[in-house]
């Protein structure tokens, strides 16, 4: 991952701890719970936006070293794994 | 929400913070991105069980209450907001 | 289910029907395989809205009566039931 | 695509059909409205299970053929399209 990469994804990562922190607030405050779901989801949509990006980037870097190169091994490792996080994708 | 359903929803967000934070430092010590993205999974599948404690409670006890109560305006009400709970689920 | 609610589903149901013998169609046909994939999830989506209908009905006639009702067993078979269909939901 | 993977793609499609014909005799026949929400769901996994297998295959294929060519163009639309298989994939 180059380090832009990275930066995004860390930024992201403590966005989403904030919000983690503001929902425990919600709950200690006694917010209707309805409201406390839609930031739970919230959440989960902006962890789905770090998948997309994390995957992107493995796209671009892993799959395609892995799919030009002739160890197929590799190759059939790389697809393998991409064939799981499209099944458990489908799933959660 | 009783104390212990509040109680156990806000250890359950504690964890989830500490996840979050967890993968802070895989990206930040370069770990593989299929590993990340295992993690960021997770923490997607913890925040769905919470949103179902979340959910059970809010059947037992504000939509029975609204839907046994003679107010048409409060049934409706909710039985809409559950309604838009199960679409954007649904898509998410 | 009144009538309207029915016919409604029904005609939805022979609608996806239809677009399942097209996509049959497109695989005979040798179209592009990620052209194929855009009708299934099509399908997939119709048959979401489809269950959006049929949840919204529920709603608004067996939950509300098991609901209004003083028996404390139907009332918590209905609750479960819900649960369990929010549940599945998350994972399918 | 190869013949023994069109005809499995072909045969799945038909017992789709044949499920979708089966719900709508459920509704035609009052079923109990969760009982065929259950079916509605079990078509949607029957679906989730042919894209599956379309995607691996397009992956083992096309992708695979894209990646290791020279062309930098279709390479690009071959991950861009991967992207949003995933990204539509996340949100239905």
């Amino acid at each position: 991952m180059d380090e832009t990469h990275k930066q995004d994804l860390y930024n992201r990562l403590r966005t989403i701890e904030g919000h983690v922190r503001g929902v425990q607030r919600m709950v200690a405050e006694d917010v209707y719970c309805m409201d406390i779901l839609k930031q739970t989801r919230a959440i989960q949509r902006a962890l789905q936006r770090l998948d997309s990006l994390i995957l992107a980037n493995h796209l671009n870097t892993c799959v395609t070293t892995a799919l030009r190169s002739d160890d197929d091994t590799e190759r059939e490792r790389v697809l393998h794994e991409l064939m799981q996080v499209f099944d458990t994708n489908q799933r959660s």
